[in-house]
């Protein structure tokens, strides 16, 4: 029971939980919504002087909240889909991470899941738009999806794709729901449900546009190194 | 405004609607839940008199509604899926009906569907358990899914099924959603939900376990004729 | 199974289903929430060249997609309720289909679906207000529902109007939930779970606000010619 | 501030309120569900001595509480539809109480509202299985309907009855959503839904099988007398 | 059948339903949600032209639509809480309409419905912020609520005022649910569903916000003349 | 962080938390569903063995499990409303815990709450059927209420009767909706959401139909002592 | 039932209720959603004027009813978190109030209660990001947690931190859910099923976002004097 | 495209899916909710012909279902927690998988997990009641769960255990809501929503109640052998 002695550090309105990476893996990630751009910032900071060899993460950004983080860590920064990410990649070290998705609309999320992956130090890979209604898109690719280690699947309207492609393959899927589609996909819970009662065996699920938890989820599947 | 004259039989606690064929094309059937089972003998009583070139159906029945009806009309019943068929059933006069089913615990709804459209005068054909899981059996079966003039796709889980046969098809796509699943399937909502929101463009749904309507759609779009 | 080879252009973003009308009868549509205008642009494009014959269609635009497809392809766009449609609407070749909106509120919903059954070549005939609270506004219509081969019903609030409707014709009657209503609507969840439960049996449903879908459907029912 | 001294009577379990005649109009009728049959009998008894001249009513009866009411007071009480009423029925007083449902499963919900309105001296009249899909068994009875003072529309599935009825005359029109569907009813859901959002103004709604209810609002509508 | 002959002038995009009051008691009013100003007005103009003795009425009105009336119609509109009321308000006819609402947040869709009401003739008066929290506000006013013919009750939050207030008079109780309140009062869900569920026999309900509603329920009730 | 050795006491099936009284004053009680009654009975040994000197609670006990724990402990068992008591209730040790109910059917609830508390040392008092349908029962209990430390209210249906206390008293006052009522309570849901947004500041609420989970929060709020 | 003799000031659009204090031992406060700034400002300036000891607070501010109130209060008030606190605050006069929030997005929420309890005497004491991603963070903390005679536990997203809080102290615990959460948080619908079921007996829960109600709620747990 | 050729076996009302461990590495299973008995044993028989050295497994099997297999198979089946597994467990051939369980009534589900995972050849490992309310009991065992390839976690009404045991552990953490709790519980809503919303990213959620599915995630994860 001595793990956690001194292991976070006190902003007073936030702890950095900088004994993460030892317990899990991975480091804490910047949730930016409900926060200041300053405090994105500060934790984004916190967690660079923490962890000087890692890409520190804020996800859900909107643009005062980018425009803050250029700001304070200049051309150092990547950002798209709301993700800043902060620091230098770090080369893959993982087995191959495909990440799909069904249409174009769903692109910001499987985006969202891609860098995250990367900035952690997995191998990922993204196909677009192969949705079941035209289901030759996905046979296409069937070679490389089954060479994947881990697939995260990204859908919105019917979420039938994560289904097909558990059927089809022996790795891990994991089935992210988009809130893309009309009225009755209710924001998404119409393929959040489709997803967690998914006829093909094996499907797990994250909660609707979280492409930053499937990568998560991938990156303690693929077992990517804790330290660094 | 004159097609209403004298077109019900009023039996006090129900009304019967004989002058619905010249109307919709179909008699009105029985909806036997929450009727007493001498309520849907004397409806089914009823139909047979005003049309008496026509099969007189009830839908869920329970094993004592069945009983009366076997009773009240003998050996020309049909009884199976929770559906009574009262006559002898016409020759089929329409173009091809394909019944497919995800899996095999939704064969009760697909039996519905059957029935009800045989006895409507269509040529209903069931395929069972085409899941797409193991999505090369629905492919075995593409030519005949091709051939047929109007598919009913019966799915309860995921519901994923109708957006991988309305990609594959030209044929009108009339979807069932089935209260088979897990805990999260909430008693077919989610399979409703997912087909609601089908990828795949022209897919049309009916209420859940519904093989009853979706057959009667059937009917409206084949175009049975409407007098016997 | 060899139908997929070589039948999907891709973009990378998206992979653009060019064999879609010789499986289904009708070419993809862009669905344009949630892609940015380029995208829009991009994929119409793409569609015209594939299918020079055929009105290129993206729905859910708004007014900088709008902008955009205008810039690009000049005035041989229509534009309105959120549709772009590019390229000469084809003459009729189907029979009659009924477009029918309970309220003016719900036009949108049912310009949608108008345009998006012209562009088709589908005989679309909108007529509109004749919700069920002036019963007699849609009883002096009946005659031209009556000799419509298909009827789409539009409607908001209570969703009545398709049990009406399908209650007084035999063509396939498709219902549209629209998001218009007091807050009970739910954004178009009570007129949706009326139709899913019609009385009047033969009613399929599509999503809320979807004209879209509905005039999918109806292609499929009305069997227009798929290749062009 | 002084009505209510004295104005019930504590039976320990249960508060027997017996003012409310003087203040509401009509007197408390007992819950039955939840309750044990001996307690439904002590509240029947206290409301009998209470109020002598009125008929006591318990509604949401189980068999068990039907057979102890009916041992307790004997052939003086009406039991139908998990209604046991004990006392002689009044004449009634007022103005006509037309009580209409959709279909023959609507019945026990509209005879609960038929038998309390008459037990709390309403000149009420049932009309059966009036349903919008054939709409010419409503028109039928249209010239009725415009003579009552006041209507109950009960109606399941699709709940579309009250909006019609409504377009129809101008007395108040009081809804009733029954629990009678498949699937996508969830258990009245959706009529309620349909009832609240009615697109003909000044249609008011009550809980989901509620007859009682109803049949008091109309007790309110209607002016009863208070005091017997 | 021959009530509705001509009884409708259609505008195209609408159908103005001209018979209305002789059918039901009070003319069609327009539901701004979802028109242009330009159709607002129109509708205003042709209910106007039609009914040229009565107040007609506009409801949901946002800016742009406020000021396209006060245009239109110039000094002769009361524009108030999204109401748009174009001709002279009759002198009141009917017995006392009581208007009370459980806070101050609530008074826009009380001042709906008494504006509404006063439109179609009733005597409509307004107490405010007489919520449960101080029960004391409400007994001080139980004198006047006596005397009323009916009670509109508004409330948002826990929607608890309708329940007390029906338990303290005989007349008609109408409940209206507003979406005040923090976030698992889910739109006006909460106090919608209090408000079905009242313990106090005889409260009928309407839709979220819908004060008009409540108000021509309220005309029904009171029987004002049919009509002008 | 040495509280946790040797705090608890390995079943296999179970772990008896056998340290909880010292952590949060109030020992384990047994929730008896989904378990069998073995497990009840063993469970309730442990926890009588660890805690001579407390009474040992299971909560939701069907009748196989009441027999089994009758069997077990003899006559010293309490069984009432679904729970087992083993033991020697404790005098009282708090100041007065009122524990009121609208209605008779809401009485199993309360008694949950009213046994659960006294076997932990309250002093709890049982007020039953005080609904706001006849408010001045509950006004003629006030001086009561007001003397109470702290305020159960259990009610079903409209779920009113909380936020009318929190108005009259300045105790605590926590709120336990019940699942007894028409369709639209939805099982509890309707007088949950009522409670969460009840308009007299300061009302905690518990889950449906928790009567124990009540009594638990009032053992916290009037601190009895921790250890026995 | 004297007290409530002249214990309102009547506004007209607001029945000030003066009497509260006496009655409840907190004062009203102004919920400032759906009220104009005027009623905001003219509210706070009753309450002021019948309570010169005390703060009044108003809460859900937007920022011109912020400047409204700025303007009409100068430099006494207090704005934060959307709430406006005018007058000096008192001296703390109760037992600690731990207020601990899980993440760093969940603090106005935590603020609007630490805010509230503080103008109300509470002896407030706030301690942010201690979810139990990180458990170390709160077991630092828990011997100041085990101090309070009272903690609210204000938590979003998954909604853990009050059950593993009342698992390690005594003290009442009041769980208020936030909004802060991906898609399937439901606008904080997740986080308060969570506090509802949680698995720690004792924990008693608010309203989504509802920072002053649980500040409410301590005050009646903590005893505050009711009348300054 | 010849994956697919032969691969699978039609038994008229079930189309066995022999090629499915080639290509997702474990073999169909039976889900025996709506399937006769006689539809159970011939699906068993039919995957035990396909892969003589395979488990084969039926779920969710009621009484009679359970005794049609032990009449079919003899002494060579297991029954426990709905679960049929007939041949011999194979020896486990994965790293260690924990299941974890929050209380005793979750068991069921956890024991759904076990046997379907060591039916697969994994090493799997229960550990029941080690809920957050007693934090000790789940760090009592850290030392076990650290050492996990995968952690399965159960849980029923707060469903909180996921998010804590996901902050301690780097291995992927499996969710398993169940639905175990009193009525805001909602069937296992309440923990599904929970899990999905885990402040601790990473984890990864399956159906209600789905112990199955849960197992063959884990399958995916640790990679077992495809064919035996």
């Amino acid at each position: 029971m001595h793990y956690e002695e001194g292991a976070y550090r006190d902003l007073g309105w936030a702890k950095i939980d900088v004994g993460r990476p030892a317990r899990t893996g991975t480091a804490e990630a910047v949730y930016a919504a409900g926060k200041t751009p300053a405090q994105v910032v500060g934790a984004l900071a916190a967690l660079r002087e923490a962890h000087p060899g890692r890409v520190a993460v804020a996800t859900r950004c909107d643009a005062a909240c980018e425009a803050a983080v250029r700001d304070a860590f200049g051309d150092a920064v990547l950002v798209e889909a709301g993700v800043c990410a902060v620091g230098d990649f770090p080369a893959a070290e993982s087995g191959a991470l495909a990440v799909v998705c069904a249409g174009t609309s769903d692109l910001p999320v499987a985006r969202e899941a891609e860098i995250t992956a990367r900035a952690n130090g997995l191998d990922a890979r993204l196909t677009a738009d192969v949705g079941v209604a035209g289901l030759h898109r996905l046979l296409d690719k069937l070679p490389e999806l089954r060479e994947a280690a881990c697939v995260i699947v990204v859908a919105g309207m019917d979420g039938a794709l994560p289904s097909v492609v558990a059927g089809l393959v022996s790795a891990p899927v994991i089935a992210v729901p988009t809130s893309v589609g009309y009225g009755a996909a209710f924001g998404g819970l119409a393929p959040l449900l489709t997803m967690l009662n998914s006829c093909s065996p094996g499907v797990t699920v994250v909660n609707i546009d979280n492409g930053f938890g499937a990568a998560m989820a991938a990156a303690r599947i693929l077992g990517v190194k804790a330290e660094r």
